[in-house]
């Protein structure tokens, strides 16, 4: 009998096992036949590779630093050099995270932003529910914030663009406390926002989804793939864990998994009212990432970096996401919020032509030939079921928040939602598995 | 092999299998060891009856009342006579459905109910979403419709016990939108608020669930009791549903159960994003309701009619759910919203208390000692997860309400949250069981 089962062989459940593992008898549980969660690694036809799930590591992520080096792994700066554009009633370029926009719109912007920033900073990411403004923020939305804090809508339009890339989600649908605390928890919405000295500095040689099969390859034939989990019972001596496969019996279980999925495990006994209602409360957002290669970054030879931001076109966010050292380029868009749904039941082919639309109206027509195409529509997924986190509605964090973290018997709660750092980052994934690891180990000891 | 196989045996599934039963072979999958889903007659030890889930039935439900009729059972009014109380700074009796208040907060309260009614009225029940101004209500809660058209504190309370009593969630909680379509399709908030002319009028001799068990039986072995569905697949050929004990094979399917266990169920091909993300954005509200036996109804000897609302105490509505005919006297409250999910985890000893304490502050310390006591807390049902309904937030309605009744293939869906009218309601149930059968028989014509 292992001491620990981990379910879920993302970043998080790896973690978990990784720093058990030693001391411990561990099995991992995976439903996929690969090891990453939100992450994977996909190769182009000419052997060139892509992430097409979670890629970017960048400052104050160091767990995820330290992972890449103690795995061997190297990482190379996002190409970030050029002009960027943006398309606002014209394409315009522009240099640095605010887009060259009229005076009136910029002061607006900078304004709204810098009012964000400000409530963000005032949070514990810890227990955003202990802010003496929390209650009211809950009841609040993004959309409820723009309108009492941005005036014009070219403003709140750059605003919901910047909030559609980091949640994928439209400002409507998410808790104004949220927001604020996901920025708090990523070091700030500017980090978030940004390439350079941000969130999306730097990426992996050999990919994201490669370093998590590299860890997963570590942990040996302790992880067992093709074992999605159906129920998981609990008694004083212990859990039974039941996949589709067999019955495993473990003194503790770490749950490593989105809560949008968890809801499709049968607990025994029933989870309590409130962890049940929170998780329900707890959907993910909606993307597709899709990603073109051509012969070479063409757009470079213009001056442009790459990075492109609004229009009415499925892609409203791109980056030059170019292996380095490779000749071909990449063009990388995402299809977020409600876009992503609706692409999502779209023929492929028909999909693909959208993504090269918005390329050419950002980059020109070169970008309608790319040498190879894929993307990774993570709203149909079935084993998770949206990207890149949970999101999380009115009056959500507020009312059940506190249990996020709370272990069930001895079944313990990982994942990037359950992070106090790096919330539906890579980085928030490994602090929650070691977190969970250390309750494991606390209770076994 | 069956034709249909209708999974889950509450009002909705059973109305289904009723109706194609004389020319279809059906079978109908149920969880649990009864038929009634989210109704449940409970006897107490002296042999007379209560309803602890569903148990009203009100003018405009036709569907229900020539059910009631068709199955032999009667009904009798819910005892309506006496004044009312509410708890407002000091208890106060007042007749009608508005509360004995103060001239302005009354005037304040009257058009502020006036205002959402007039809204209401202007939907069209069966797609809320064409309404010119859906985007703008459905991205507004019901907390923000009320900062906007109610001003004094005593009336925004008293609307929010209002929508506590019939959605069982807060204001901030609840797309406005979906606050109106639901008054909408439910004729009127006043009627869904209301005893005598409105959806507290009637209830059933015998019990609502009694009811229900009844249709079951007439439905004989086509009703198979403990088979919960875990997985869902289907084909151009058919369907095959697997439930814990084993696989059945049939042309078509409906699913007559609440979207939150929905999500339980393992479906192969996985369900279309939209649809998935729709159900993850339907969790349901939250009840606890509790009911105290008494030798007999005392408070009427005080002239009061067992209803009360307001205070802060753990029930904050109170109906008289006296047995017509019956000596010994009922008390009705509800635990509803996030007070619900508090009580759903204190032992059931202190639940009682501080329900029967509520119960003294209405109605005097013989309050304090009933014959019998019970409730159910629904929040805690794995089989239900939260009552009445599905609470729909921000931004839901607009983006998937269109596909809230399309067929899945061959998947038919029903259950109360797919009513047009009366959804939410036993009524709603029954129109959508009626629907999908409909549905199916179109198609194996």
């Amino acid at each position: 009998m292992p001491d620990v089962i981990v379910i879920g062989a993302g970043f998080s459940g790896l973690e978990a096992a990784r720093r058990l593992a030693g001391d411990h008898e561990v099995v991992v549980l995976e439903a996929r036949e690969r090891a990453g969660g939100r992450t994977l690694t996909h190769s182009f036809a000419n052997g060139d590779e892509t992430d097409l799930g979670g890629q970017w590591v960048g400052p104050g992520q160091d767990r995820l630093y330290a992972l890449i080096a103690a795995m061997g792994f190297g990482t190379y700066p996002l190409w970030d050099d050029g002009d960027h554009l943006v398309q606002a009633g014209g394409l315009k370029r522009y240099r640095g995270t605010i887009p060259n926009l009229s005076i009136p719109v910029l002061l607006d912007l900078n304004r709204a932003l810098s009012r964000f920033e400000a409530m963000a900073r005032q949070l514990d990411p810890a227990a955003p529910w202990t802010h003496p403004k929390a209650q009211e923020w809950d009841r609040m939305t993004v959309a409820d914030f723009l309108k009492r804090h941005a005036f014009t809508a070219r403003a709140r339009e750059m605003f919901t663009i910047g909030i559609g890339a980091v949640f994928c989600a439209e400002p409507h649908e998410l808790s104004l406390l949220h927001a604020l605390f996901y920025a708090r928890s990523g070091r700030s919405l500017d980090a978030l926002l940004s390439v350079t000295g941000g969130a999306q500095q730097d990426r992996v040689h050999g990919g994201m989804g490669a370093l998590a099969g590299a860890v997963a390859a570590s942990l040996g034939d302790r992880v067992r793939y093709g074992e999605p989990v159906q129920e998981i019972g609990w008694d004083p001596t212990g859990v039974t864990v039941t996949t589709r496969r067999q019955s495993w019996r473990a003194k503790r279980v770490i749950l490593a998994i989105p809560p949008s999925r968890a809801l499709g495990i049968n607990f025994d006994p029933a989870l309590p009212s409130r962890r049940d209602a929170l998780w329900r409360r707890m959907p993910a957002g909606a993307c597709i990432k899709c990603v073109a290669q051509y012969d070479r970054p063409f757009w470079r030879e213009a001056g442009l970096s790459g990075q492109a931001v609004g229009g009415k076109l499925a892609v409203r966010v791109t980056f030059d996401n170019t292996e380095q050292g490779k000749a071909a380029g990449q063009l990388l868009g995402f299809i977020e919020g409600e876009e992503a749904r609706r692409w999502s039941e779209v023929p492929a082919d028909t999909r693909r032509d959208a993504v090269l639309d918005a390329f050419a109206g950002f980059f020109g027509e070169e970008a309608r030939t790319p040498i190879d195409y894929a993307d990774k529509d993570w709203t149909s997924d079935p084993w998770t079921r949206g990207c890149y986190a949970s999101v999380l509605g009115t009056g959500v964090w507020t009312a059940l928040g506190q249990d996020l973290r709370k272990p069930l018997g001895p079944i313990h709660v990982a994942g990037t939602e359950t992070a106090i750092h790096g919330f539906g980052y890579i980085e928030g994934a490994l602090e929650a598995g070691a977190r969970a690891a250390d309750e494991v180990r606390a209770a076994l000891a």
